[in-house]
């Protein structure tokens, strides 16, 4: 299965690597406000539809690379070593080989998270935006940010969308080898416009995003009208930064989200990522938009919510609700 | 708009009615195991979709019609007697209009529901399903049983299916006054099918079903292929009753009410009927078919379960939800 993939990245790449002592990159997490679900190629993470993000700015993942002191391949995880042959550091490292193709390049790979791992904000997004970068520094490839994005696409879809500041989108691509798959970022900034990040739970999913969208491409029907949806969303997020309609942002975002939670519901077996504290969240949400608030939120394939809203109304949300962590991609 | 409902009631009716001083008749509540969401019709409450049901048994309406001693129309609610100017008693009026068509016939009204009114439990269904019934014998018409279940469909859609005991399809039908689109009664029975209603909440819905299907319909992307799901799982609902293949039964079920439910959750505004409560229940179902036990569920357009399994399995689903109420539609 990794022939084809490792092949398309050593097409980029020189016949000699030079990998320095060590080198260091970051990317943000981004949330998708049209939402990636269900793959055209499971091997490349080819998606079915385009998607259109926002980059957290400050939060998201630190990974530096090391050329190995003691020969080993070794990988912590905020600051705690993984075992070698668990998932994560397996992943890692098999992302790593597609450029090491075989050369003997031992690496410490220190990956730090500055939000929740797998609750639901993508940190494999993140990370594997952030190794990608420390990949292509580390080895000296400068190559061009949008080979970088298709290339940690390989590592997780998403995280093709985490290599940029902003708002992102992930075009579907049209060539077999998915390089026109990757990041676009927009030119338009939204200064003002907050995420809230609603923490439910953080534990670790019963179901990851790769086998959930598998189930739910192989068993519901409704995913059949999911494509098309995803398409007129796009169109309208589009619109909505192009006129800084917020209402039209935050009401496609919060329908696109519930369409996908829809498309999961609707599998089988049933697919439910949400908690009873997740239903009692979003009936706050709609609770306060009916007394006149202009909240909404986005979810991903998790139980916590991520609440969209514009600064002015900051005060109001931080009452309703306690603890949130408040995120403004554009700065305040 | 009742002008053509009323057309084709009366084209049914002689043209001199003989009511008799009093008549009784009971419906029993039933519940989808494939849904009906979606009209193609809104004056004749005609489906987009086939439907099947199995009927409650003891569970329903009863209803009593008295030639009224003085002189108005008076509506009585399980004792309660009802503002004649309220939805309720409005409703049940002009229905019994439909067959009055103007002549001077004052009646009472008493209906009694041993299920709680809107709380996902369809008493509409039962409830314009006994109207009819006691119309019938009231008015002394000996109408087909089949006409009378179109008749009923004039009230509420579902409560066509409530003309029947035990296994009822309510098939859609092609003509244009609907006369062909109402329950028709399976002949197999399954003695030992169980059904355990766990009440979440009783309270009035916010969003009834008429309005709910109406959103879905006009802005559920996902809605487009639910027809298609709605067919195939009634063609899967009549195998696994023909083999009393209980978990084809039971995943059918599920999944066609999560679909249906999945389709509102994709409309806007949002239509999510469930509570937090609802959710902790599904989860509970699912963690219990984990460790083995045939246990499903359905919902309707309301936030309660109704669990699905067989007899030998009551001890077990009983001890895991306290105070459930189990209904066996073809006994024990």
């Amino acid at each position: 299965m990794s022939i084809s993939r490792q092949q398309l990245v050593q097409s980029r790449l020189p016949a000699q690597l030079s990998p320095l002592d060590e080198a260091e990159a970051f990317a943000p997490s981004n949330i998708a406000l049209c939402k990636y679900w269900g793959k055209r190629d499971a091997e490349l993470n080819l998606p079915i539809n385009n998607s259109l993000s926002v980059s957290l700015g400050h939060l998201g993942t630190r990974t530096r690379l090391q050329r190995s002191p003691d020969g080993r391949d070794r990988v912590w995880l905020n600051g705690i070593e993984q075992d070698s042959s668990g998932d994560f550091a397996a992943k890692l490292l098999a992302f790593i080989e597609l450029f090491r193709a075989g050369r003997v390049l031992p690496v410490h790979v220190h990956t730090e998270n500055n939000i929740p791992t797998a609750a639901g904000l993508a940190s494999s997004a993140s990370g594997f935006a952030a190794l990608t970068l420390a990949l292509d520094k580390w080895l000296q490839l400068a190559l061009e940010p949008t080979v970088l994005s298709a290339f940690a696409r390989l590592g997780s879809g998403s995280a093709c969308r985490s290599l940029f500041d902003g708002f992102v989108e992930w075009q579907d691509g049209i060539h077999d080898d998915g390089m026109d798959s990757h990041g676009v970022p927009l030119e338009a900034r939204w200064p003002g416009l907050q995420i809230g990040l609603v923490k439910v739970a953080t534990g670790e999913k019963a179901v990851g995003s790769r086998a959930g969208m598998q189930r739910t491409l192989e068993t519901a029907h409704l995913y059949q009208s999911w494509p098309l949806q995803a398409a007129a969303d796009l169109e309208k997020l589009h619109r909505a930064i192009e006129t800084r309609d917020f209402a039209l942002l935050g009401q496609t975002a919060e329908q696109n989200a519930l369409s996908m939670h829809a498309t999961m519901i609707a599998s089988w077996p049933p697919l439910l990522y949400w908690q009873p504290e997740s239903v009692a969240a979003m009936q706050r949400v709609w609770q306060l938009r009916e007394q006149g608030l202009a909240l909404y939120f986005t979810m991903d394939a998790g139980p916590n919510l991520k609440l969209l809203f514009e600064a002015r109304d900051r005060a109001a949300v931080e009452q309703a609700f306690a603890g949130l962590e408040v995120v403004a991609p554009f700065g305040d």
